[in-house]
């Protein structure tokens, strides 16, 4: 199942892909008191949005939506530095044995077809295409051999960094968290659909061009380990999202480097999930 | 006006404090849509408030009263590392010209008097005193001049941290996020009586011991230029908080390291708004 937020009519709402169309979830189980995508996982509600996606007809046709993030209002979005080795070698760094994690706001990602926002103050703005999961299960002090029981489903995230304000500091969040600057979607394709998120194939492209190709088997922390690390910090709640970082091919790295510029396409397709596409404009002055 | 977050009678609520009693505002102003401080500070209705608290007669005691974290689930936790000299000296840093930005998510904090829980992977369990801010006014590209403008009040926080896991990367987030590993509180003295926060004098204690003393005007990169170059990264909101970062004297550059144990007491003063008080407690095995 394909589950995604929307706006449609004024209205947020989340919703179920089906037959090019959504099934609008949100109206239908408003009752249920699950009118947000997360408020569904919290309650674990996963099985009767399958019911009623599989029963109904679509209530929008997917070309009339506005796509939100996937979770627009995550509890907490965790990324992870330095995950592929192609990566940690283009950065000049070594590899660490713990992951390095850093943080993105809500207020930085935009849905599916939802303009980036290349901000004024800096034209260093660069593309990292990376697998994110989202939370379903609660745990805390989860063992990795039962860590992916914990996650509802897999998408799509471009994780755009503002280069020269990442680097202001030893500090990541300053380049990482900027309004409007990186995408989640188009939607979540629940874990069933995809049992073994290690034999995926991620590619970034830049206004057409391939810039970043791997396959997610090349993690250096692999999505159990993550989760079992995670949450011996503190618990992981449904709705949580954790992108697990970006493979080499950055435009940082490149020479000369190649920024995601305004009138750009950036789109980041992983097999099994779909592609996230997003236009580059520039923030207004 | 001293406003709190807190628990009576199985219920969570926020009130001002006022005889040695609280006001209990989100009973009084839920009719008003106002069940909590964040959304009282969303809907700017601290002027209702006060005239509320000036003219009501307590509520609670205030010894019956469980405290929450001020804001219990701010928008953003940001934190500011390396923001006094003498603390970036004693870590060997050096000072950089831009603030060193990291986050904290809001399960990771506790309220006055409530317990702070040593981690069971770590005993590097370190005291942090710093002063806090909570953001009253939205603003995006706020000039300095005006930055103090958009401060709702000021409290302390204990931004505890676990320093081997702080250690693993050169990320600080898996260090300063352990659960209930920090404490916020015990309350938000308003902006009106403390009309310029870089004259205040900030203690923390161990067991009864000064461990931390400074004054606020020492702070690095000061409080309007913080706001200033936060919000040109994003967005500043009602009931975010900022956290400015902690003096020299951390247990970790003593020698040997002194540690925060379950058994000790730690506290945070600050001129003018009060003492923040918690046992530490061990994570149950």
């Amino acid at each position: 199942m394909k589950l995604l937020s929307f706006f449609a009519d004024g209205r947020a709402s989340f919703g179920a892909v089906k037959d090019g169309g959504v099934v609008d979830l949100g109206a239908r189980m408003a009752g249920d008191d699950c009118t947000t995508l997360r408020r569904l996982l919290e309650k674990g509600h996963l099985a009767e949005a399958a019911k009623l996606a599989g029963s109904a007809s679509p209530d929008h046709a997917l070309d009339k939506i506005t796509f939100a993030p996937v979770i627009p209002d995550p509890g907490k979005i965790i990324c992870v530095g330095l995950n592929y080795r192609d990566h940690v070698a283009e950065t000049g760094r070594t590899v660490t044995e713990k992951p390095a994690l850093f943080v993105r706001f809500p207020c930085s990602q935009v849905g599916h077809l939802q303009p980036l926002v290349k901000p004024k103050v800096s034209d260093d703005f660069d593309y990292e295409g990376e697998l994110a999961l989202v939370i379903g299960k609660k745990g805390r002090h989860i063992r990795a051999s039962s860590a992916l029981d914990h996650i509802a489903g897999y998408s799509c995230y471009n994780e755009g960094s503002v280069r020269d304000w990442q680097r202001h500091t030893s500090q990541f969040l300053s380049g990482k968290t900027f309004a409007e600057s990186g995408s989640f979607g188009p939607w979540l394709v629940t874990a069933d659909e995809i049992p073994d998120p290690s034999k995926l194939s991620l590619q970034t492209r830049l206004s057409g061009n391939v810039v970043q190709d791997t396959t997610t088997d090349l993690l250096i922390t692999a999505i159990p380990e993550l989760i079992a690390y995670i949450s011996t910090i503190c618990p992981l709640v449904p709705g949580d999202v954790i992108v697990t970082g970006t493979p080499g091919g950055v435009g940082a790295k490149r020479t000369p480097p190649l920024w995601m510029r305004p009138g750009d396409t950036v789109e980041v397709e992983i097999s099994g999930i779909g592609t996230l596409r997003n236009k580059v404009i520039a923030e207004p002055t």
